[in-house]
């Protein structure tokens, strides 16, 4: 027992018991000490290390809570046995940092523009928000605070003709999320069906709950609904605004016979993602398919491209039905929102700060979609332009648009390949192209026009 | 056609042709226009109502748009038959605003102490943050971004002894959220288990994604593995760290017990929900179960308890075969939590202000936890406190706690029921109140002993 030789130090920040349980846990391991071997009286230890009792009182509390110990009543401290792999003692995995590729120009499709981000309104409004009201510390409503619920209630009346209650609207962190819970709500035994070509995240989430998924061709007004009629699909996603990847709007006959497919059934539901309609450069967007008909269309919109892809909010509006079994069955989880943000985006659109950035943020983004069309079309190649009545990409076609856009990459340029957004194996024809341009400034345009003139001329 | 006698508002916001297009629409869907009929010709409308031909020329693209007139080449414009219901114009529903009730002393679980909430830091972190990047505008990495998880996972191999590297941690908007994920890494088939009682709120994701759960029974060691082992449950969630809501800290045994359980069958899980282990009030607090074995725990954590409830940031470790599966299949999702916040808590943690700002609070938390027992060990009657030893809430069993329970209700302070929580019908015993003390002041607690001894004594 008197082998123990430590070295205590004194002005480390680790108290003295540490040091010692920690000193007493190696020997342990390392089997310098026996199972079952008797370790050496509280006292006699205290005398030898030259510290208090007390102190090695503790440290033999923590190895017997631990495992390293057994304390036997009138008896003393006994070494156990201890597995290896069962330490209190653990390693951190070192990692290296992981890198990104990255391009001079990245028309992707998810950026925004984030000079306009109102950077000096938003940190005003968070500040209010935060000092004004402690309790938006503790928890909130679980479908988002009825203040920005209401706001949102409102905004959407307004700009997309949604017939909504605040009480239908439920707030959370992003489309994925509020989808997956509305898997939960829509039940098991339900077929999706999803756009082809279309998002790869929506489809995942589907696939990823355990449900088969249709995939329903497009034709010039986007989803087919007589594909849509001989799939045994009972619940669609749909972007009708500015369908992804294409960019068609889903004309106004089409939604009606959408609508129409869905009232034919009982179970059947059109989850409608209305992602970018914000954006629709025509005079007037066509109206939301939720203010058509609001019991067979569950409606589906973040503020990521008005305001931020960081900014984590986005909203789905419940039809009465489903309401209830949400209300029912969700009520005790917590919002995924932070409230901080919550009153922020509250005020943010309460106090017109919302429709003021749209107007100047569709304006510069107005101007770089000409300049891209622009960039295109006198590229000396014969392209055909498409999806370029809303926001935030349009698509071009040409030929041997797989090489042109092989050699604007090497020039620091990316642009997407439609053929990629195709759930489906079928014949890859690499000849349209997507661009994405809320996320590149106008010289990026320009020096994309410059480039694509050099090397498909 | 002459019929049309509309007021155009000059100074109105609305544009005359957005004007004309409403009176336009809602004499279609009143019927004041019958079906098939035709239109005056775009020359005609503008001479009779003195605006000029482009504003009727977009009115009527629009009515075209949303399905209220055809267009007929070389003919005209004809009104179309309108469904009830399928309209542009939608109705907001407008509803009362809830009413919450409220206590002058509400001893809840979940509660933080707003106070002590370090907003100069918080706010000048995120200001810097804001400012200094703002491609944290766009969207970040899927599991959270890298400094997060690099300060995370030294944070909890320092804290917890965990093992684990960056890579295994995922960040999300709350525990909820991340046992969704977990729920369909872990698949279909499985047996959860939970811990009986236990929290609510889990044990409703189980059931909302489509699984049957077994509850297990405690003894004063927490769960029994004797139970677990007989009911054919596959993965067990509990809560070692304090139990909720008996608060019981899992002692060691009891915990090598249960991965030894784990380890007997391939498919085995432990979900570890380590909350309010940042809490524990004895000097040194058991090491993660996660730390014990890698491999057989997932690990799930947040910062709702240590900073705010609000602030929606938990997270979760993936042993290395979830972890693989993970990112196979969920590479394609968003981070459900905003970039700013992340990285405003990074650079907390990294700065030393997280360990600061939990030493300041746990001593806050002690003396309202010491304030408490005695309120109730004065107050008369014969009273048994347990689950103290770690926080934020612990146990007061006495007779008659259900009426006292009640005439404290009267008088404005809130107490929980133990029964509450339990699953499975059993004789309600009433007689164990449960009292959160992270959410109340000294002074609320002084006026609970006050107000005890008065009903009890």
């Amino acid at each position: 027992m008197y082998n123990f030789t430590i070295n205590f130090e004194p002005r480390s920040k680790k108290p003295l018991y540490e040091q010692l349980y920690e000193y007493i846990a190696a020997q342990i391991r390392e089997n310098c000490l026996s199972e079952n071997e008797r370790m050496p009286s509280k006292k006699s230890l205290s005398a030898h290390l030259g510290i208090s009792v007390n102190t090695v009182e503790t440290a033999y509390e923590i190895l017997v809570q631990e495992g390293f110990l057994r304390s036997v009543a009138r008896s003393g401290f006994y070494v156990r046995h201890v597995e290896r792999g069962v330490s209190g003692k653990s390693i951190l995995i070192e990692e290296e940092k992981p890198k990104k590729e990255s391009y001079r120009a990245d028309f992707r499709t998810n950026a925004v523009d984030t000079d306009s981000f109102p950077y000096s309104t938003w940190v005003k409004l968070s500040k209010e928000v935060m000092y004004e009201n402690p309790d938006l510390l503790n928890a909130g409503e679980v479908k988002g605070d009825y203040e920005l619920r209401e706001n949102i209630a409102k905004y959407l009346h307004e700009l997309r003709g949604v017939n909504c209650s605040p009480r239908q609207v439920i707030v959370g962190a992003g489309i994925e999320y509020l989808l997956m819970l509305l898997i939960e709500l829509l039940g098991s035994g339900r077929r999706y069906a999803v756009e082809n070509p279309g998002y790869g995240k929506i489809e995942r989430i589907f696939k990823n709950n355990g449900f088969d998924v249709s995939y329903i061709d497009l034709d010039e007004h986007g989803l087919s609904v007589e594909e849509l009629e001989r799939s045994s699909a009972d619940t669609v996603y749909i972007t009708p605004s500015h369908q992804f990847p294409t960019g068609i709007i889903m004309p106004f006959d089409r939604r009606a016979e959408l609508l129409s497919w869905a009232d034919r059934s009982d179970g059947r539901y059109i989850i409608e993602d209305d992602y970018n309609s914000e954006f629709n450069f025509s005079k007037r967007p066509i109206t939301a398919l939720q203010g058509m008909n609001s019991e067979k269309v569950i409606y589906l919109n973040t503020f990521s491209r008005v305001l931020a892809p960081s900014i984590r909010i986005a909203y789905m509006v419940l039809p009465q039905k489903l309401l209830a079994l949400y209300e029912e069955r969700f009520s005790n989880y917590s919002s995924t929102v932070p409230r901080f943000e919550q009153h922020t985006l509250s005020r943010f659109i309460a106090e017109n700060y919302l429709s003021r950035h749209l107007n100047r943020v569709k304006n510069i983004y107005r101007k770089r979609r000409d300049a891209l069309m622009a960039a295109f079309l006198s590229c000396g190649a014969d392209v055909k332009i498409s999806g370029e009545k809303a926001g935030l990409h349009l698509l071009c076609s040409l030929s041997r648009a797989k090489s042109v856009s092989e050699a604007l990459r090497r020039r620091g340029i990316k642009l997407y390949d439609c053929d990629d957004y195709y759930f489906t194996r079928q014949e890859k024809t690499h000849d349209t192209l997507i661009a994405g341009y809320a996320g590149v400034s106008l010289d990026d345009i320009e020096y994309l026009g410059k480039t694509l003139r050099a090397v498909s001329g």
